[in-house]
């Protein structure tokens, strides 16, 4: 019963993650050390990042070694806290991994505001890192305005889904763009984007001429290769794109050939990788305005969970392979 | 004697341009109508932008015909005048096009300024389109600092030698990048920059990863490509890629597979095309910097002048397939 359930990376994938990449295990319950805070977690975040950094593991440049939990942020109540800027019953956000307990150093850790009907995991979505970054892409990078139009891929996942709700609300025109009729149309009916476009159909480039009349202004990128190929031979002038993610340049081995490349010149467009943790003084910021669009019912609450986490890995392939609509998370208790 | 001597486009080129797609004319003296002021050309400006000029036109997306006077930026006097703004004598900018005479309309003419000790060539070089680019993309657009490590490609031309000037007076560490060994010495010795890499040679991209050794925070983008792919990855954190041209990009129908595409994000890159007739409202500012710069020795002349019009489509193929260094002229007096 209070044993600590875990689950460790067993080895890094080379190119396809698999259940098989991680294994479950028992540890002791963590025993908080001076200036820690013991934390049980009831719900953990599963993210695209997550691939990146194995693959940078794998690599060297990310600080995760096999045997070791894996990482992941988590939203939990303190059990037992040897910080005194913590108490028993405190809710936290930390980076607790994919284990029940973790016994956290409290400066890793930020304490979270009861939500009124709201539940916990929103800290895991709107308000927490897939909240900000989306901010960060369309106020911050892109600097939206009303009247824009904006693309969003990957516009049924949980960082694009959040961007078309905030576009929309900010008065642009909202083309999304996601894997099959399914989510098309959840990102038109439940997000309330002006259109939806399949990058699976063999028309794909046809139908986003259709649903992007006038061009695009503005896009918040999450997958690169032939998505933001088609998009680049939409844009208007002085169209800015946000690159949050270039999910479709990491999984496969080969260079993706760009057709219109050369838009970047002919349009004056402004393409700008941005990473959130780079962004830190503007987090303030974005979690205000999170939080009153929040208040004010701006987002829908659009999540994929997962019972137990003896699940996760199961969870996390599936995100990956692209089942799983909003946010992804496992709940632990 | 009186009669005017033309260069016309015979046909628009699919792909490589040849001097068989110009034809010599014999025409009247041109009649200057109310408003319009007779310019006879001292040298007409001859650049890279201009392929894209003919391949627009073909596509019917530049208002050029088949027949027409090829176009270009001229400096020349005034002889004859219909414009109060405008007398007998003034030494004029315009778009006189490669013909020996062209009636302008007094709004496309800007008066010059004499220069001691320069010719006036100049006028069309560094107090020119290109002086005016390379600030943009320099100053403006990148927003160079001292001390960054600058890459520029096409160092030996004419956008990008200016580049490489300005970016050394402004305190960086200089990286052009150029074709063949003779151009790499002439940006060295010539321009000062710290290094110069071929990029035809085999181990083009070890040379420049040597030639980068903490990284490069800045690249002023000429080419694209293979020449870009190399840069990409070996940006710094927050690099800036200033992109004025993309030569590679043009005159082969292949699309280009970039392998280090994801340093966009990886390294948070900005990444922005800009143009020149964009940004009207910048260039006083670029030319008072560019005519200090230039009354202080900032700039070394560095042209490919060649005399007499009927030469023009010989020296415009030849400037494309990479002969000539700094800026090509055509002297027409």
């Amino acid at each position: 019963m209070n044993a600590n359930l875990q689950v460790c990376v067993r080895r890094f994938p080379r190119d396809v993650v698999g259940v098989d990449d991680f294994e479950l295990r028992e540890a002791a319950m963590p025993e908080p050390a001076e200036g820690e805070v013991l934390v049980q977690s009831h719900f953990l975040s599963l993210d695209p990042y997550m691939r990146k950094r194995l693959a940078d593991a794998r690599e060297g440049r990310y600080p995760l070694s096999t045997g070791d939990v894996m990482m992941g942020r988590t939203v939990g109540s303190v059990i037992a806290s040897r910080d005194p800027a913590f108490k028993t019953g405190d809710v936290v956000l930390g980076w607790g991994g994919w284990q029940r307990y973790a016994a956290e150093p409290g400066q890793n850790l930020q304490k979270v505001e009861p939500l009124e009907g709201g539940s916990l995991s929103a800290h895991l979505g709107v308000l927490g890192r897939p909240g900000i970054t989306a901010w960060l892409g369309i106020v911050s990078v892109a600097q939206l305005r009303e009247g824009d139009c904006l693309v969003v891929s990957s516009a049924a996942g949980a960082v694009g889904s959040l961007a078309a709700q905030m576009a929309r609300h900010l008065g642009a025109r909202v083309v999304g763009i996601a894997g099959g009729d399914a989510k098309c149309d959840a990102v038109t009916r439940q997000l309330g984007a002006h259109a939806c476009v399949d990058y699976k159909a063999p028309d794909f480039a046809q139908r986003l001429i259709d649903a992007t009349p006038d061009g695009v202004d503005v896009v918040f990128e999450n997958v690169g290769a032939g998505v933001l190929d088609a998009t680049l031979d939409r844009m208007n002038p002085n169209g800015r794109i946000a690159v949050c993610g270039l999910m479709g340049h990491y999984h496969s081995g080969e260079p993706y050939a760009f057709r219109h490349f050369a838009r970047v010149l002919d349009r004056a467009l402004k393409v700008t990788g941005f990473r959130i943790d780079d962004n830190i003084p503007l987090h303030g910021r974005a979690l205000r305005d999170l939080r009153a669009w929040f208040d004010a019912g701006v987002f829908r609450p659009w999540e994929t969970v997962t019972h137990g986490l003896e699940h996760a890995p199961d969870a996390f392939v599936s995100m990956l392979q692209g089942r799983g609509q909003g946010k992804t998370l496992v709940q632990l208790t």
